[in-house]
């Protein structure tokens, strides 16, 4: 049987579990490649580190330069996190005439157009399913499963520790500050989460998946979101007694104005496949106009779900259906961009806002006129009895039916200056 | 731009929508496969039929042949119903050099093992996403996007009409009569839905996935089925209450003794995503020893869902791709089972078990002993209040924990000759 030869650079949790499946089950690999995948190399940085995989004698190594001379290794599986080294390392492969397979969603979220060009100029190809929802194979699905569809929006559950977060304390009651401790007990979370529960990750992710679906070219950075740190118990329990849980959805949908995109706790109605995804999972809805809705959910991260994005890739690359599709896609090259952003504040949608209020009557009058100033049309108005109410200060809660994101914010903006209106304190759109 | 001559044979329900796509918005095919995909010829019986479609002139033919004289056209979209004419013909255009893509299950169901030979003998390939869970990319995903895994089990929701029906009894508590008619008044069901309501549908696209997902060669109609007809509105109640709903479920699993399949009502837990599959949709889990459980959902047929799939196969067809994935995966070639049947007998799960009883404290010790002399534990025993109760008659569940089918069988035989027993009434396994 021929065999292509296979380099891993990073072997880290990624990298361990990418060599486990092409040590431990070469069979697999061999039956859906119809050649041997052969790992001839291993690049790390600190040879002395234990590994969570015994590798053959020779595999590993802390030279790079080894990989780029080996003229039988055609493909690299690239798992170092972060900007650099890991830019410059794929651009030497690809200059060396190596394709390239890579996690790495920063790097492309960043430095996508400049990679990809460079490729395409030296013939080469960059996978990359693993970048996006780990395990779920929403790359290859929008790329190739949906070609036939003009895709209209996308709603994604994207990062599995705010996830986690999110259905904890939906289910539990329990405060933020308390989820996110337990949280990093189980290892859901890192040390620092910054980057996960402010939205930065998910905002990442989308800008990749916008442009696949939409043709979008999307700076990460100039995505409006907002994290999932912040949120409170009284939210989750008013929302669920709506109908309703609380999630952090990444959203892409196109409008008359454009693309707009949008990174942000929303309410959904429970029942909704996306309202239903549970701990660490990920998911991603997608509607195309031919084919309708489609929903995909699976671990979106973890060492053997990556891995296995990651080895699907090499499969696809090693056969040759990468550098198919990596040609006709043109993925990031100048001139292809398909349409513009809209302003996240055109999004139309429902809103929910929590109000801590003084006096209820009175100053539903006031909340009600500055909606309807505004052209915003109340659906429902919830009071709840809580505690709060002891110091005279009542939760109400206000659906509205559809209206734009910057209509809401004037509203908001006028109800500041109320003396009864004690904080205008929580504002979630409601995905529909 | 380069051009891709594709022809349509069978301009119904499906060819209709396949031509609009191509017609209408050829940007996205030429996008997707860097060339155009020119609509040349549309194969249809009976030229004077309305269209839902218009063609260009020249386009719409009764003779097949023009399509295999026609050097320009080198791939043809399948899309006769059936078994004869369906399969000479796709063999015809085989033989004439023509890559073929088909939406039609029963046909591969049948007759896959001696269409995949001749194409493979030819050099030629056959693309069938369409043929199970129409939108839902499932075959793209098992064979190429998950191929680093041994996949574990496999659990469809794959006929629509079924699912429809199921999910309005669970949400009405109608009776099956009544919600069929109801689904083939909406256009859910055929006029005479047989085929679809006693698992056949379901058992020839399970016994496509099986091959896919675990190699094994099956004749459908060796898969053991039991339809949806027959439902009683009261079990759809018990279930609720229980926290299941009832769903038609393709069950396939890797066993110690080979793979079990199953096609059969089942109950699953509420909040699963399985469980929440509503109206006529399809769903698939699969759960892959690496990648964790993954899950899809979209529409499982319709005219547009259905073309999606097959555009994204003459896509892939066209640029190359479909060729190296037929080419690797020698699907259905002799030599290439890699597992066994085992018998469903052996398939293990939890059990629910209505029995209409009589005199509920005699009886419950008769049930509980010929449940135990199988080896069969009780999980839990629940008693409803129903009218029934007033002709003396009283309907007794049990959930049991973990055993075989064949356990339960003898049980329920040895329960036969109990007289305070009217009626084994209803077995359900619990997907778990
Ligand atoms: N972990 C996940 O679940 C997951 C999911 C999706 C995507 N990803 C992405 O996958 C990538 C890898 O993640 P990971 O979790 O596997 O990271 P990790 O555990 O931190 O591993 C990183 C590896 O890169 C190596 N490395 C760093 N700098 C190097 C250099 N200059 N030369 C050679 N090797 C170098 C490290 O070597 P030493 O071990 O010698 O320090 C380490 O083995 C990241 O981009 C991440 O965002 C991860
Ligand atoms: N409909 C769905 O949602 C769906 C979903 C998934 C898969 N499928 C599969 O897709 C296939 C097509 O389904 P459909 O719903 O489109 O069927 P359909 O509406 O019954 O259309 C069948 C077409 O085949 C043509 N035809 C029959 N015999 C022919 C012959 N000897 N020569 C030329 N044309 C012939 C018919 O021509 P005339 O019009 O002239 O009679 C008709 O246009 C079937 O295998 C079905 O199982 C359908």
């Amino acid at each position: 049987m021929e065999k292509t030869g296979v380099a891993i650079v990073g072997m880290g949790t990624v990298g361990a579990g990418v060599a486990r499946l092409l040590l431990d089950h070469g069979d697999r690999t061999a039956r859906h490649a119809g050649r041997t995948l052969w790992l001839t190399h291993a690049v790390v940085r600190d040879l002395e580190k234990a590994r969570d995989v015994e590798l053959p004698e020779g595999v590993l190594t802390d030279d790079l330069q080894r990989v780029i001379d080996d003229p039988e290794v055609s493909v690299v599986v690239q798992l170092i996190g972060g900007i650099e080294p890991a830019k410059s390392i794929m651009l030497q492969l690809l200059e060396s005439g190596k394709d390239v397979v890579t996690a790495n969603k920063a790097l492309l979220a960043q430095h996508g157009p400049e990679l990809f060009d460079r490729a395409r100029e030296l013939g080469r190809s960059i996978a990359f399913e693993a970048s996006v929802a780990g395990g779920i194979p929403i790359i290859a699905n929008i790329s190739q499963c949906l070609s036939a569809n003009q895709i209209e929006s996308l709603q994604g559950i994207l990062n599995g520790t705010c996830n986690f977060i999110v259905s904890k304390m939906d289910a539990e009651g329990a405060d933020y500050s308390v989820t996110v401790a337990e949280a990093q007990q189980l290892g859901y979370a890192e040390a620092d989460p910054t980057m996960d529960v402010d939205g930065t990750d998910a905002a990442q992710k989308l800008a990749i998946l916008a442009h696949l679906a939409f043709g979008a070219r999307v700076d990460w950075s100039q995505i409006p979101r907002r994290g999932i740190d912040g949120l409170q118990a009284v939210d989750f329990k008013y929302a669920k007694h709506l109908g309703y849980r609380i999630k952090l959805i990444a959203l892409a949908r196109l409008t008359e104005s454009g693309l707009a995109l949008d990174v942000s706790p929303m309410l959904v109605k429970i029942g909704q496949p996306l309202a239903e995804v549970r701990a660490n999972y990920n998911a991603v809805g997608v509607v195309g106009d031919a084919v309708g809705p489609v929903f995909f959910q699976g671990q979106g991260a973890g060492q053997m779900p990556t891995a296995s994005a990651v080895v699907a890739d090499l499969i696809d690359t090693a056969v040759g259906r990468t550098s198919i599709t990596f040609e006709t896609l043109e993925l990031w090259a100048k001139g292809h961009e398909r349409v513009g952003l809209a302003d996240v504040g055109s999004l139309v949608s429902r809103y929910y806002l929590r109000f801590n209020v003084q006096d209820v009557p009175s100053v539903l009058s006031k909340i009600s006129g500055a909606l309807g100033r505004n052209g915003i049309s109340i659906a429902s108005v919830y009071q709840h009895d809580v505690d709060l109410s002891k110091e005279g200060i009542v939760p109400v809660v206000i659906v509205t039916k559809n209206t734009s994101q910057s209509a809401v914010d004037t509203a908001l903006e006028e109800l500041k200056s109320v003396d009864a209106i004690d904080a205008v304190a929580e504002t979630f759109k409601i995905l529909d």
